[in-house]
């Protein structure tokens, strides 16, 4: 099985074009509206939703568009700059507004065009500036076309965040996956996920791609967390073109296609940990000899999102008796005298307290990526998790946002 | 029913006398480890323990002795500048160290005394140091020596937390309810809650006690969270010294007992959230039309827990989306189209977004203590929760624990 990365983001697979546009949604230069189209009509689509009760329009649009279509999509329009959340009836129509409008300019029905918004809580999404700049959308592919896209849905991200992977299904056949994704603030997708647009050639039914797609999920973005504050636009959509002109992906080769589509996911699971508002560290924590997978993903996204394991490592402050109590209160079972906390290459505690390097471990908690291990020592769960640190520069963007 | 404030702490209801002193055990000055007693050897006791898996030694030792001594005590001895957690076989064997010295000295059985302790994670605890200190105690009643141990137990706490309420049982029977408590970092019980001493002169069996501590505490101490870490120390106890002289509480008066003790905790509770790492807010929120009272106290804990509603209020930011938002992720039911959203006297949503003085709102945000109101307008649950801002204090403190 072999999986290497490639360079572009969402047409990286072949069958889709891609453009974005200025449409004064949001504040500050560049880009907030992206237009991610398929090349041969409506084709597989496969999402997941945030879990949060407050569903943002565009997100209820998407489900409920994605049900009449049973599971095909033609195109992806996305904004930045108003999450179009907690707006009513009022919100839907808008929504519904922008999805006739695109879908006309497809050339399909409205069921056919998936939307997404990411922005302001509770601001009424502007139809009228998105409609007089739709016709300069011109969809191409290419890695300008890409870049341009991932920068039009970015709300506080410091850079765009794409990744693509070309991956073998065997006897000779290769599938690409592209993808790009926003995330910086309201990270801690709860069974949901944020903004991640992924695409690929291979050619798949929509309910074996909805299977993948769930599993890859919950080892990736369901993994990631800023700030513990799942949002209410949480979304990931994977298109399959089916360009590479296979069967329906199964067997081997459906195996293969899912490491690849985790490949991607993580990468993109990692920049956005990287780029959390204010973060200066990313934090990855990996957890071995956990009960069983599950329990392993708990305790990782736990530590990676405690607000005082967070301190710790903005502090490069060594101090594993947070990590302990973090791992504790995960709801995993759990022995501290079975357990072993490694931060970088250096082992803190080991089955209980033991004299280590001081200076070196808090070495260990000053690069850009910062490595927590934890071996729980009770069975073969592992699973990972990635965070960033907690700096007065979060707190700044955050009491600053709409004054 | 008839609850009154009186001065004081553990020492208001009668039947108990404290006493704190020096050990070194914590850097900078005033007294770190304090001792309660009571004036009528082994008297009813019932506690409340985190759930967190990393269980500090102390909590162990106090578990099992409370257990064997079939819920009595003759007093409590508590110490901050170690948590004696993660300690291991070493920490037990130290916690029963400090437990045998105390019990000698009040002439009683070991498992007739509670032990308590916080502070640093991972460090042992330094028996010698309290051993040599030990006779320095002198257990008395009255303010003073209140005060004393109340400060004996803070670790980054800015000031001691007291309360003391005197309650009507009827039949002219009345109870005092005394208590201390420690809050600051790392406050976010789980079902089990941070350390609150409290003691009361009313006459009760031990397993009623329990039954009514536990209630009072689901709606305090249970509800207040600084930074969402539940400790491994957390620890609420409560000594019934009968020293009101009156027959076992039942009925009516237990009832009204129980109101007394909730008024008590709250007080405590309100203390340790205005008083959270870096806060200039205390945070109160209030829900409305639950589907019940356990839903109403799970968007409570969530909204004031959350790290952007925190960040919002620091910034004075009337950003309701993301109360919305939080209380979507909570758990309970809600429905955006039936719910309000209230800042300080200031609706900012009501079934739908709404056009508010946003001045007014900001300036809401802006006192010592900010109300945050919601009506989910489905049944007829209420609950609250207490919880701090977040500021780049908070951070700093945090940063620099260790170092």
């Amino acid at each position: 099985m072999s999986i290497r990365a490639i360079p572009g983001g969402v047409t990286a697979a072949h069958g889709f074009r891609a453009s974005a546009v200025r449409a004064g949604l949001r504040s500050g230069p560049g880009p907030d509206l992206a237009l991610i189209v398929s090349e041969r009509g409506p084709i597989p689509v496969a999402a997941t939703f945030t879990l949060n009760r407050v569903r943002a329009a565009p997100v209820e649009v998407a489900m409920r568009s994605l049900r009449a279509a049973r599971g095909y999509a033609a195109g992806v329009i996305a904004n930045a700059g108003c999450a179009n959340a907690a707006t009513g009836i009022q919100g839907i129509e808008d929504a519904r507004a922008v999805q006739a409008l695109v879908a006309d300019r497809l050339g399909v029905a409205a069921r056919f065009v998936f939307t997404a918004s990411t922005g302001l809580i509770g601001s009424r999404l502007e139809v009228d500036r998105i409609a007089s700049v739709l016709p300069e959308l011109r969809p191409a592919r290419g890695r300008k076309a890409d870049t341009e896209a991932a920068r039009a849905i970015m709300t506080t991200d410091t850079r765009p965040k794409q990744a693509a992977v070309e991956t073998d299904l065997g006897r000779g056949r290769t599938a690409r996956i592209g993808g790009m994704a926003k995330g910086s603030g309201m990270i801690h997708p709860q069974m949901g996920t944020m903004l991640a647009f992924l695409t690929t050639d291979a050619t798949c039914d929509p309910a074996v791609l909805r299977s993948v797609l769930r599993e890859t999920v919950e080892r990736t973005f369901n993994q990631v967390t800023v700030d513990g504050d799942p949002s209410t636009n949480d979304t990931v959509v994977l298109l399959a073109s089916g360009a590479e002109d296979g069967p329906e992906l199964s067997g081997a080769a459906l195996t293969a296609f899912g490491a690849g589509l985790e490949t991607a996911c993580r990468a993109l699971t990692e920049q956005i940990a990287a780029d959390g508002e204010g973060a200066r560290h990313r934090i990855d924590v990996s957890v071995a000899g956990a009960r069983d997978d599950r329990d392993a993903r708990r305790v990782a996204r736990t530590v990676a999102g405690s607000n005082l394991v967070k301190t710790a490592v903005h502090g490069a402050d060594p101090n594993w008796g947070r990590i302990a109590a973090a791992a504790g209160r995960s709801g995993a079972r759990l022995d501290p005298g079975r357990l072993t906390i490694r931060l970088g290459p250096i082992t803190v505690y080991d089955y209980a307290p033991i004299t280590f390097d001081e200076g070196a471990a808090s070495n260990a908690l000053r690069g850009k990526v910062v490595e927590i291990g934890l071996d729980l020592g009770i069975g073969t769960g592992t699973g990972m998790a990635w965070g960033c640190d907690l700096s007065a520069e979060y707190v700044a963007i955050n009491s600053e946002y709409r004054t």
